[in-house]
Order: C-alpha cells, then sequence, then structure tokens
C-alpha cells in the first residue's frame, strides 16, 4: 500500500463511528429457546453502561440506539445524562409494532383505524423520546405482513401504510429523519408489507426528503447482491442508515462479518467509493444483531473490529489502479485491484490508529483482561434480565 | 376419472390416517412474539381433547404426538385413557433438546460427556412414556448446531452424536422405532449438526433397521425437489415418517399445503406410486406446525383436508396412461397425465367419504358450527395457556 | 360459484389475449445442448405460421412479438402482411444485446462510448422495425452485468444506463412505450445492471410515462412473492407487460404454470383485483419460454391454456366473501376463500367459452389431431433450423 | 504465526497439487453466447501446452483432465507424452452425457435399453483412454434428469442408473476409481438425477470401494454449508474429489475463490482438519470453470494461486489453540483462532515458496510478461477454436 493510501485511510478510520443498539446487551435467541447469561442488563442505564464499554474500548461506538418500550424510562433526561457520563450519547429511537396483541394481524397496515392510530401514537411517543434525548433519527422497522395468501389485500395495506407513515411524517421536527427498514421475511411469511428496497424507497419518496431507507444486511432473499443496493440507494441520495449484522441463511444476526467478511467489504467499498463515509454523508451505520450464544460485550466489540477492517481494507483500494483496469476492460486486473486491498493484513494498522488514540491495540483482548464481565455478573444479581421481550 | 381409479381411491382414502402433533393446539409463534388466542388448552389433557375435535370432524386423524417433557403427566395411563375415552389414542414421542440451559452449545454432540449423558437420559424417559402409553415411535429431531464457523469441529461433532444414538437405540424395544429428524437451519445458523438427509441416513444405517429418517417439508434449502428424496428414502427403505407443514421462505411452519398446493401433491404422488399409503408401509404421516394467528383447531382441520386432497389427486392419476406416455418418451403427455390429477376438484369425492362413514362432508364448516371454540373460550379461564415452552 | 361470477369470467375470458415469443417456435437449450426437433422454423414467416397454429386452437393468442436480429428481414411490410394473413398481428418489438462480440462486458453500460452509442443505434433500428410492423413496445432486457467484484464500477454503469436508455426513449414516437425487464442473475454472475424491479422502475421513472416495467416470471431471487412486485407496480401505475414462464430454481423458461400453478393464480389474482386484465389496461401478457425438450407448439398452447386457467381461477373469485373475510380479520375464513377459487375445476368452463366461440374445446388435442406437426417435418427440410442464435 | 506452523505450511504447501481441466483453456459462456478470445488452443495438444504453461508459473498444477469426446485424438500415447514433454500428465478422465441427440431425456438412466447400453459403451472407451494414458480416475458427471413434473418416473430412472453404474464400474480395472459427481440442477430444471451428495453416495456405495464421490463446489443448493459435506464425506471415507469454481447464484462456473473466499477456506481448513491434504489422501482436487469474459490461462493461474492461499490459511490454523477454545465452549474464542489464520495476509509465505522452487514469487505477473498469450494470439490463426460444444 501506498503511503498516501495509508495515511488517507488512518485519516478517515479516525472519525468512523458505529452506533451500538441497546438490546444487544440483552438476551435474545430463537423462537426455540432464549439462553440467559450472567451479568446482562437489566434496565436500559445498564445497558448503556454496556455499551460505553464497547466505546471506551475501540473508541468508535460512541452512540446508541435505544429501542421503544424496551428502554422506557421515567425521565429520559437522566437517561441521556447517564450516557454522556459514561462517554457516549443516544442514538436513533427505534419503534416497536411487534409485540402489542392487537398488532396479530398489523399495525401501521391493519384494517382497524383504531389499531392504526395506536400504531401512529407510538411514534409521535417516540418522537417525544427523540426529543429529550436529542436523538434524530426515527427508525421504523415494519413487521407487518400476512402469513397466507388471501388473508388480507396487498393493496389495501400498502395504502394504509402509505396513510400512516404520512401521519408520522407529519410530526417530525425539521432535523429529524424517518428512517425506513425493509425486510424480506419473518416475522410473517406469505409476505412483509416492506420486504425490499424498492418497496421502501417508493413510500420514502413520496414521504419526502427526510425520509431515508435502512438496510439491514440480514433482511435479503438468498443471494442478493447487497452492494448493489447500497450504490442505487447512495446514487439516488436515499441510504440514510445500516442494521449490521450477518447470516448464512434467513435473518440469522450473527456477528456482522462472521459469514461472510469478503460481502462486509465490498459493501464498504462502495460505501468509500461513493465518499459516504464521512460523518456527514447522512449514512449511519449502526449494529442490530442477536448475541444467542456468545456474550454480549465482546460480541459487539468483534462486531466494531469487523467494520472496521472491512472498512480499512476499503480504503486500501487503489482506486486509480482500479478505475484504470476497469476503463481498460481487464476482468482479473480489476477484480486483482480489489482483491490486493482484501488480503491485506489491516490488523496492524488498526493497532496503530488504536495506540494512537490511547487505546488498547487489541480491544477484545483488553476488555476480557479489564474485569468488566466478572464484576457485571456479580453485581447484578436479582431483577429481571432485559431481552427481546422487555 | 374412470370407475375404478374413483374407487379404488375412495377405499385407500377410507383408510388413510394423519397424526396431530399435540403442541399444535398450544400458542406458538415467532422469536418476535407469541400471541395468545382464547380457548387454548392448559395442559396435555385440553390438548387431546381439541385434537379429538379434529378426528371427531375429519375422521382422519386418530392419533396424537406427545412432546416430553411439554406433555409430562404423573400419569401416562390416565393420559392414554383418557385419549382413548375421547376417541383418539398416543402416537409417537417426541423428545425435547432445546430448551434445557446446558444444552446451549450442544446436547447429543456436546462436547462434555455429562451433557450427553443428560440428553441421552432424557431419551430413556421418553422411551418409557412409550411403554406407558403404547406409542412405538421415538422421534428425535436434534437442534443441536454452532452459529460460527470454528465454533466447534464438526467431524468431532458427528463422532459424538453417532456414539449418543447408539446408546438411544440400545434402549429401545423390538416393537420400537427410532426415527430421526433432518433439518437445514435454525436454532443454529453456521451448521445444524444433521442438516439434511444423507446425514439423518447414514446414522440410521449405522444405528440398525429400527432406525428411519424424518423428513419434515419445511427443512430443506430453498428450491429443493422435496418428492425426489422421497421417492429415494422409499427407495432404501428408509422413510419413517412425514412432518408435514408448509413454506414460503425459512421453515415457516405453515398450514401444510398452503404454499405450495402442488408439491404437497407431487410429494403424495410418490407415496402413492410406491404403494406407501396403506396403513403398514411404515410410513407416518404427522402434522408439525404452528398456527401463529390463526385458530388452532380449524387449522389443523384445515392441514387434514388439504393432505386429504393432496392424496386424492394423487390416487387419481392414471397411472397406465402415465407410464405408457413417460415410456414413450412423451414429455407433454406424461406432465399432462400428471396435471389432469392434479387439476381435478376432489371436493365431491372427499365430502362422499366422509358422509359414507357419518361424517360432515366439510369438517372445517362443521367445526365451526359445533360452538366447540365457544364452550372451550369460556371455560378455560385461568391456568397457563399451553404454548412451545410450556 | 354463482351465475354472476360465471358470466363475468366468460365474458372477461373472452377478451383475454396472450402474445407469443416468435423465439419460442425456434430451437432452444442450455449452455450444455441445445437439441434440435423436426419441423421447426427456418425464418421469421415460419415462425409466424407456427405461432398462428396456436391462435388458430386456442383463439387466445392474436399477436406475436419479434426478436431483432433474429427476425429481421428485408421487407417488413411483408413479414406483417403474413402475420395478417395468418390470421395474426406483430405484438412487441425485442432487442438483442447480449450476441454482439462487442458487448462482452456490456453494451448500454459499456465503458467505451463507441459501444454504447452502437447499443442505442440498435434501438433505432428496433423503433423503425416498430413503425413498419404497426408495433407498439420496444422490449428492452438488458443482459448486461460483471462476473467479478470490482470488475467495473457499478455507479458508473447505472449513469451511462441511464444516458443510453434516454436517448432511445427521445426516438420514441408518442404511441410507443420502451418497456424494460429486470433480470436477477445471468448471464452474468456478479451483478446485473438492472436486476431486480426497483433499478428498472427508477430508470422508467426517470425517462418518463411511456416507459413501464416488464416482469419476466423466472427472473427473481429464490422464495420472492412476485405477486406483491404485481400489486405494487400496478399500484404506481408501471407494469407494463410480463414475461411469462415458469421455474424451480433460476431461470428455467418451463412452461408458465408448471411449476407452482399456485403461484400463477395469485398472480392472475392481482391482475383480477386491480382491474388490469382489461385489453386496455397497458399490461400486455406475454410469454417467454423455452422448449428445450417438447415439442413448440404443444408447449406453447399448453402455456395459453394454463395462464387462461389461472385466470379462470382469478375471476371465480368471490371478491365479496373474501373482502369480508378479510376486513373482520378471519385469516383462514380469507385464505378458504381464494383457495375455494383455486380449487375449482376450471376446465369444463374454459372448454364452454371456447366452443362458443366455434374454437376445440381442448386445443392441444385438437392441434396434435391437425396433422400440422407432421406437415411441418415434412415439408421444413434442408435450410437452417431457426435457434436462439440466429 | 509461529515458526513451527509455518515450517509445517510451507512444507504441506510444497506437496500441494491441483489438476487442471482441458476445457477450461477453451472458449466458454452461457446459453446467451459464448464469447471468442484470440490465442484459443484448437486441438487437446494445444491445451495441453496452455495447461502446462499454469504449471510452468505455478508448479502446482501438473495434471490435465481430459474430456471426451472433447479431447479425442487418434493417439492417446502420443498425447501423453506431449504432456511429458511439457511438463505435465494425464489426470482424470472425464466422459459426456450430455450432447448427443439421444440423450435429450436422459443417458445412463433412459428409459430405452438401447440409449443406456450407448452410455454405457462411451465410458468403456473412456476407460480404454485411462488405460493409454495412465489415467487413473474415470469421471462421471450425470447431466440426466427431467423437466417436468411426471415426465418420468424417479425411482425407475434411479433403479436404470443404478444398473447402468454397475455396468461401468465392473469394467474398472483394480487401480481405476470411479468417480461421482452431483448437481444440484441444470441442464434439467425439475429434477437432476443425483442432485444431491447422498444420491451420489448411495450409488457409491452399492457400487463398492473403488467409487468416490466428487464434490463441485458450485452445485448445491443456495445456503448449503459445503465444508459440512466436506467433513461427512471424509468421515465415511468417500470425498474422492473436488471439482472448484465459485457462485453468486447458480453454477456460475467461476473463479474459484472469487465469490466467497471464507467459504474456499473453511473447506481447505476441513481438509488440513483431517489430514486430507496430502497427496496420497485420496483427494483430488481439481478445477473445473468457465472464463466466459476472462483470459484463460491467467484465470486458472489466478485460480491455482487462490486455492493455495486458501490452503496456507487452513494451514496456518491454531489448531492446539483451536481446540482449546471449543473443549471449553469459548464460542468467539474458537471463531477467533479461525478467523486469525484466516485474516494473515500470506501472500509473502507463497512467495517465498515458489521463490524457494525456483518458481516465480507472482505467477500472474510472470506469466503475463511471458509473451506466451501475444505468441498464441499471433501464431493460432484459422482452425476452429476448442469450445464446449467441439
Amino acid at each position: 500500500m501506498t503511503t498516501d493510501l495509508r495515511a488517507q485511510a488512518l485519516a478517515a478510520l479516525a472519525e468512523q463511528t458505529i452506533e451500538l443498539p441497546s438490546w444487544a446487551f440483552g438476551n435474545a435467541g430463537t423462537r426455540f429457546k432464549v439462553f440467559s447469561t450472567p451479568g446482562v442488563p437489566r434496565d436500559p442505564f445498564e445497558k448503556i453502561s454496556d455499551a460505553a464499554q464497547v466505546h471506551r474500548h475501540t473508541g468508535a461506538a460512541p452512540r446508541v440506539s435505544l429501542h421503544i418500550p424496551w428502554d422506557l424510562v421515567d425521565d429520559f433526561g437522566k437517561l441521556a445524562q447517564h450516557a454522556t457520563d459514561e462517554g457516549v450519547s443516544i442514538g436513533a429511537i427505534n419503534s416497536n409494532l411487534f409485540q402489542a396483541d392487537e398488532y396479530k394481524l398489523g399495525s401501521l397496515t391493519h384494517a382497524d383505524p383504531a389499531v392504526r392510530a395506536k400504531a401512529v401514537a407510538h411514534h409521535v411517543q417516540c418522537i417525544d423520546v427523540m426529543r429529550a434525548t436529542g436523538s434524530t433519527d426515527l427508525k421504523i422497522w415494519l413487521p407487518d405482513g400476512t402469513n397466507y395468501p388471501g388473508q388480507d389485500d396487498i393493496t389495501d395495506r400498502q395504502e394504509r401504510l402509505a396513510e400512516s407513515l404520512q401521519q408520522i411524517y407529519a410530526e417530525l421536527d425539521p432535523e429529524h429523519r424517518l428512517i425506513l427498514e425493509y425486510k424480506f421475511y419473518e416475522p410473517y411469511f406469505y409476505t412483509m408489507d416492506i420486504p425490499d428496497w424498492g418497496t421502501s424507497l417508493l413510500h420514502c419518496l413520496a414521504l419526502g426528503d427526510q425520509a431515508k431507507v435502512v438496510l439491514d444486511t440480514g433482511h435479503h432473499a438468498p443471494n442478493t447482491n447487497i452492494e448493489f443496493i447500497v450504490a442505487q440507494l447512495l446514487r439516488v441520495g436515499r441510504l440514510g442508515a445500516f442494521d449490521f449484522n450477518s447470516r448464512f441463511y434467513g435473518d440469522d444476526d450473527l456477528i456482522v462479518g462472521a459469514a461472510d467478511p469478503f460481502q462486509l467489504f465490498r459493501i464498504m467499498n462502495e460505501i468509500v467509493r461513493a465518499d459516504a463515509l464521512r460523518p456527514d454523508s447522512g449514512v449511519n451505520f449502526m449494529l442490530d444483531q442477536c448475541h444467542n450464544i456468545e456474550p454480549k460485550i465482546p460480541g459487539q466489540i468483534r462486531s466494531v473490529m469487523n467494520v472496521q477492517e472491512a472498512t480499512a481494507k476499503a480504503l486500501l483500494v487503489d482506486r486509480e489502479a482500479l478505475r484504470a483496469a476497469q476503463r481498460s476492460g481487464d476482468v482479473l486486473g480489476a477484480n486483482g485491484a480489489l482483491m490486493d486491498a482484501y488480503n491485506t493484513d489491516v490488523r496492524p494498522l488498526l493497532a496503530e490508529l488504536r495506540e494512537s488514540k490511547g487505546l488498547p491495540a487489541d480491544p477484545y483482548r483488553a476488555y476480557a483482561a479489564s474485569g468488566h464481565a466478572e464484576k457485571a455478573a456479580a453485581e447484578r444479581v436479582g431483577g429481571q434480565q432485559a431481552s427481546w421481550g422487555a
């Protein structure tokens, strides 16, 4: 790698931030079983403290997404202050449309206007949390869908959804964004109401400039080329955020980069190519994962490191050589220019970056040595461990 | 359809039985939410009573599979008697290897011999239940697997599994069968320890003649030709049972025939072709489904009807015409012979069959009119509704 | 079925038309082998004659799509007259961007402006053919893509594509449409340049009202809910046409309805629901198939019949009952309303329709008895049989 | 990496060999187009010369698979001598069951005994080529299958296949192996007759010890865990060979390691774990790819390098650390032990290995500088370039 590329990479990596989900620190699982782990947080304050551990050791994770109602507290000012005290801040506010009994057949798309009104009102509440915490992103993952052909009318549901979203959008402050996620399937199995980027984008275009698409890396059909979607959404100015995780099969929610590190690199390559790594690019890089069997904080640290490594490799692509090969139709040469960067071991570069910031060279080992896990397990006795359902 | 085909079909349909899973009558859901429904059973006795409703209206569902420990009772003789009183009997006994905390990293495959011993002992308990209830099928679905490459050694786990299965197999009585299910993914996401029919079959071959493969129609990779597997397992004499359900994406566990009725017909066509519909063929036709949003008993009734309709169509295939077209290389003619049967409306034939047995022509409507749902909702107040977790 | 539904269905079916592709009458195959068949046409005139056989026996296939340059003739007026003489007319004009050596690395997206200019000029030629034949649809399937990550820049290719399409669009007459197809993969394997409906739609929106999306039923990721896309494109007024065929795996191009007849029914159900079956709805129902091993004309006849049967079933859905069940949240009732129509044997209804028009009740058998196949095989000796490459 | 691991890796890499397919040096393509390239070989002698270029620069590809009839020559002794002169030898002999007109509906599975006899006789011819060239592997990829449900009887085809294979197997010399490949789909689309490893294994078990399974990395359902199959086949002693290539979608036949380098590493990790990299392990590591748009010899060189890099990484796994983490249930630690090796840049190690053998450190660049491509393009004028069809 040239000296210039190296220096530029270090500078860009120094600015890169990744947002952590509060729920990653609680227990998670499959429909078959949620295993519990000693030391898991029992309330939003403890979740933020755990998230702060990740930031403390990586220096790259200064924000925490909240999930309402899981992270409801009486005094959000106090929670935001707690975050500040821990060295982090509140990120996106996530609404929840999948746990109320009324939502069995839909929320923002439900045939009953009263149910839709309840779901819209929930977002007004979330926007209040945004105001109370300084958050600017309202993230909506719509879990609505149907299980059986004919169960409900696909088009009617789209129309109800458009209307509900419009009502929510109207409540936003000027500095707020509504970021809208799509998902291929689950929790419904015949069709989701926002199954793909095209549907999410159509709704965003109808809403206005403050609406952007969220790309969750696990929410696609098998074999989908995700970096193509990244490039396309960047091209039309509507990529609002990532929910990073990885998968071998369905929406496995494994540690980002664990299943296909080359795909993560290709995604970050499109980000770097479009100059969208910049903090002011409008793309929020978030994690959304389930640590079903591994410890949560180390799982999040490994995730942050994986994103950093993929980013570092993308930053090391010799773009002049790449462009030259592409322009001349040198298929293997162009592919080789990309692979040269991918095949580079960037761990020393990132270690150097961390040490230059006064951080441990290896955050994973540093956390393990910190004693926090043992301390949490010893102290957090009693109460109800946080999990998806609470 | 010729008179002969019709008569033969009626005779075969009159003998066909489908086994119901006790857990289908409890609540089910996704990792996001389990919705509850009024009137859902609170114990194994009520589950069997509900299963008996399905048999009462269809005449085709005389057995109920139990799941241990969900269906543990103090006195299995009493439960079996309750079944008899309700007009049904106990079918396969299903073990549970996915809900003990020790099984987080595996059960029959776990690196720790103590955990494996516990999992083996659970099956000894299940075999005792078989003896107490007259059941002859021990059904093992192995949920074991790993989430991350390297997490454990694939081959070591196979060896441990082989040894654990051998220990269980050694406990069987001569009239018992061990039926072994495979699953492509979930609850683990890097690899399952029995992910495909080939792996299940290898273990069955190693165990002996009392071991057979269970084919769950939702447990395959996308696009897999399931009827090919059915034909192959029948050819080598190792198809022990079906777990019927349907899917659009992953293991959706929808009502059998709901997602792809033509596939169900093609499966039943291989069954009929191999003369494996006969009650003594050794193939146990079972349902395994989740009624997440629809009422349970009607969902099971619809499922039984769907299997009956697919079977009726398969029985109506004019096999002489089919063979003649196949032998002469008449691609469209052979396909047409199959499709002629599929395109037939067999509902009148099944109505006729039911009425000849003194059953309602339309079991779905008859159940709706029976008042059982309203009665159960009114009476089953208090207690804990059964669900996957209990 | 009620009398009214039946009468409405007959009226709608009487108006339904399906467009045939000229290339379906030539030889086709896989990359491994193209098998030849006696009697296959050797020029566009014979292809149209064969297509006319399909219309003669079904009464439902009055148009033939042409493919340029495969169907280039010196005098398109003469070809159009030949079509008229045979009782059919010329439908969509399909361009070809995948067989010139220059297109190895792209056509409308190629890095070299000269190659793009050639590809644009080819469409100007196609538009001339439209004028000469009275065709109004210019169909573009863009086969462009890349095989290796890094091979070319995804975004640059989108920009070049947008510019090329704009140049083509500018050439259209006011009554012309540009209909733009997407494809998930093949002939390129890392990414296609129009891989999904979202990308096709974005380009259509940028072009203007005369640009519409073509949905080929074989061009999606595994498990994709196609009828959702149909509903979405109808909702935004951009569904221009179907390319009908069916698949079990990739883009198998099998006879429509052969792999998943229930899916075809669900697609037609969305069409009927949106009142888009009307001849003036702007949706062109076209076939695009490969008859690799079966005879071509019977393959096309079977395809037309399959679309008719799916349509008939969709027309028989009791929409009042369906809506009532949907509105009341009766999941199984709503699904049941749909399935009642699907389970109906509509072959007698279609036989009645055909006989009322003076057509044979069974077009497949009538064609077989017509002697055309034997006549063509005897007369079409010498010359070069048409196939994909010529 | 420790000194020991490094030394062991170098020693193992020095012995590793990869077999090249003669057909990779001819033109290849999709059903849409086969693009031609200047300098492509016109006969088997030129193919072997080109393959020898790969060995000359990598030192790791000393064998060439032949494909009959594509590589039929009058005097196989002369061809073998030519190979020797070029520094390589003849590897596996591949039969061809997909290009005779009689095979349209099947070859070894055909309903007509005369067609089956022809297909069997072709293998007798291939075994003669083995004797003439010193080859010991008869590789059978069975392309047979059906396109439409009902087209032929699945079980009958299995029985015919078993019988045909038995006839071929009976012709083998004691030192010969029959290696049997499976494929999920293509060139047939309803079902293949050997679609999965289970079916291939069942036939091999029935044949005897000289029959082994060939695993083509592109021949699986989406999301299939291939390394699990590798481990399983090694466990039962039936992994005979690999056909290496890579894919994003179907059977894309791209350069091995190009689509998912991490998967290739995981596969090689199972090989190393089972000590099956040894030259006498019975596993033949072969390439089977299509260089549709890239130059052939560089494509093969890149492929060999990719396999070497994946192998090197697998050899660098600290197996003691891995085992320790696995045994203690340290999920992230065990995964981390694997990833440490994967994240290592092994290119310097391989450069060192090559230079120690007197080979160029970078075979790809060395070949580009050799002038061979230009020379071949200049000299190979006239004649018919080799491709799949000839």
